[in-house]
């Protein structure tokens, strides 16, 4: 979600094309055709899992949670009071992207995946949570890069095929102050997300079907260009954001349960997310 | 959700109090004492489980998703376009009880569980899934009833502990047409729930956390009193109302991962609901 000043940098990116972003974040694009061919998500092969432990990733929503633009998100009016009424009913007035949240395809495309059509294959997956907190300790700008997969996967092995990544850099402790947001004074937010590249790799080496990041944004705060989501999300892939508790999962070996919504042609929307360990 | 002549039914209960309620569904209160003693909902213990099959429990829902009064209960509006902003983000406008969604505890109690305070280990459960198709199709105001329970445990052995308890009418099938609300020329509507003395021998005789049912109330359609939801949500057990592909599931095995609202003081809402097979 774009606060008002990020808008002319995703007009220009809609002028330039994918090769545009491409050239912009930097990769080595061999040209549109090359560009082009980057795969789309595979349906994940129902496996196995088993586990002996709920962990909720989930955040408690209230009109005062924090969102990207800055504004609220959720509103609520009472329909019925028990008191009154004899029962409790109320309407909500919601905007999709708040609490912790689906990022459907279709958020950041044109005609990917809205949250009711991605499989639902793909929402019950392998959990890889890599470690970064510490980085993000020193540097609230981090991002998760390539590198960071490589030595994820010299400890634990080759991520698994059909997985989500999440990425753990120890936001979510923050979430009930300023820090969570942690915008300057020019209002540029500083929090840690998915380097372009990171994705970039996920999406071509590995068989990655979602990621999921404990901050705002699956671009990092002070992003420019929402490079990684609009690489990610156009390639029928998931993201899920403000998850929390992932400090509490093992770095492989959990299942992650994405209860996204089922409406449709939602672009995302909030969500309840269960990692079973 | 009451349509609006129900509403002075559910204002003499609150009137006669549970002592009243009891006697009005017709179960052996041996007085105030008695029922107040029922149990509130346990805890689970977390217990180990194993799948290899994920089936969703969950319909697509839009603003002509069928709903218990026979309104409109879901609306977007769009606050992005991508062809014009890049990207695509909507508003909705939604009143809780609408689509698969949960009965919280608060949604008829005074001080019962909202939504996000219900524990997430009784988010997980056993899923026990009592068919009673073949009634249903004689009588869409089948009931299941205590005789169905002892059946459904003659043939698969005692419901698990913590188990949600499903009822398989195969009403899911309707969505689509009026049959799913089956209203007659009075505006009564006709389909399947459970019995107010199944909900009781759940609470009282088995460690039951939750139930489900494929059809838009716990209690059956034409319900004069509500029972069922009286007697159980404010026991601090959960409701699942409007699940879908039951059918697709063993009597006993899976597991039932909720995907329920954790949104602060909500009384149910809309839910993504899994079940690993």
């Amino acid at each position: 979600m774009c606060p008002p000043k990020c808008q002319e940098t995703v007009l220009q990116r809609l002028r330039t094309g994918r090769r545009g972003l491409m050239k912009a974040a930097g990769m080595a694009a061999a040209g549109g055709a090359a560009t082009m061919a980057l795969p789309k998500a595979p349906v994940r092969a129902q496996t196995a899992g088993s586990f002996s432990r709920v962990v909720d990733l989930t955040h408690t929503m209230g009109p005062d949670f924090p969102t990207f633009g800055g504004g609220v998100n959720l509103e609520f009016e009472d329909i019925t009071v028990f008191s009154n009424d004899g029962y409790n009913l109320k309407r909500w007035l919601l905007i999709e992207h708040t609490g912790t949240h689906m990022d459907a395809p279709f958020h950041f495309s044109e005609d990917g995946q809205s949250a009711d059509e991605i499989p639902i294959e793909n929402l019950v997956a392998p959990l890889a949570v890599v470690d970064i907190s510490a980085k993000a300790e020193d540097d609230p700008d981090a991002q998760l890069t390539p590198d960071d997969l490589a030595a994820w996967e010299a400890e634990n092995g080759p991520i698994p095929e059909g997985a989500c990544v999440a990425m753990h850099s120890g936001w979510d402790a923050k979430v009930g102050g300023d820090g969570f947001r942690n915008a300057d004074a020019d209002g540029v937010m500083h929090f840690p997300g998915f380097h372009v590249e990171a994705a970039a790799m996920m999406m071509e080496e590995r068989s990655v079907v979602g990621i999921a990041v404990d901050t705002l944004s699956l671009d990092f705060g002070p992003s420019p260009d929402f490079a990684t989501h609009y690489l990610w999300l156009p390639s029928n892939r998931w993201g899920m954001e403000a998850v929390a508790n992932l400090g509490q999962l093992p770095p492989v070996g959990a299942t992650i349960v994405v209860g996204g919504p089922k409406i449709k042609g939602a672009t995302g929307g909030p969500s309840r997310v269960i990692a079973l360990a």
